[in-house]
């Protein structure tokens, strides 16, 4: 499946989880894997011609959204500040590889500023 | 975060839930925060340049769908009638503040029909 | 509520389930059930001008995720090889009618390619 699909001006992604570089770990912590999260959203991005700052909606699925949210909310107002993409949040039972320690998921829509290169 | 997010003729929301409008509360069950939930999104899409009819989909979250279909049907039915946006409801554990009572939140797409004012 | 809207070159499609033609059972397990969605889908996608291959995301909500994505992922294959839309799945506690056995819910965007029919 691809990382992101380019349609009408838009770039949707696949899945974003906040998995370290060899696709087999997790960061330990909410925090860490939604820095990386943001980091693998941003190469992806910047190969559809788009970037962080493009996003225009994230569904964001937590395991635990009260747990989760300050260290989440801490990371995100470093990459956005007060302003930032429209969003969402809840809470479901279950979300990335089996029993594995997958804290967040998140459903990106961007919108393709350049010409992807 | 933004209430909406303009880009490539739609705009984005936010997470709609049902609050009063001290922003603190909620009212008790379903149905009303249903219904403040769309007079929320109304203003807000107006704000845009859109509104309720120009809603193109809705993702609906609830905490107990079976118990609250009944009631957020009977208020989509009084906007929308037989038609109405694309949508999908699903139920999870989490939405909302900590042990709050929040019932339903609505994550909405809208196209924008007038120039944002 | 329709089955799909279309606005500014796309289609939204309402929740996707795989029922059978009868509308009122659901075939046996994730596989059946997939096959009917995306048949489904075919069906109201071809209706808008758009078709399978036209999806660029697809919200996946599953009662069972570890048990049902090896099923699903096989259906997947089948209809769009290594490639395909931008997707994620999780498990959400409840989708569908009371106490039905729907496995899963399609949440789809969709590029219009064709003028609808």
């Amino acid at each position: 499946m691809p990382q992101g699909v380019i349609a009408n001006g838009f770039v949707f992604l696949s899945a974003i989880r906040g998995v370290n570089e060899s696709r087999n770990d997790l960061p330990s912590g909410v925090e860490a894997q939604a820095r990386r999260a943001f980091e693998i959203s941003r190469h992806i991005l910047t190969e559809a011609g788009s970037g962080l700052n493009d996003i225009v909606r994230i569904g964001i699925y937590m395991k635990h959204l009260q747990e989760s949210r300050p260290g989440f909310n801490k990371v995100w107002t470093e990459l956005f500040g007060d302003r930032g993409p429209a969003r969402f949040a809840v809470e479901v039972t279950d979300i990335g590889g089996a029993g594995d320690d997958t804290e967040l998921l998140l459903d990106i829509i961007a919108v393709v500023t350049n010409r992807p290169g």
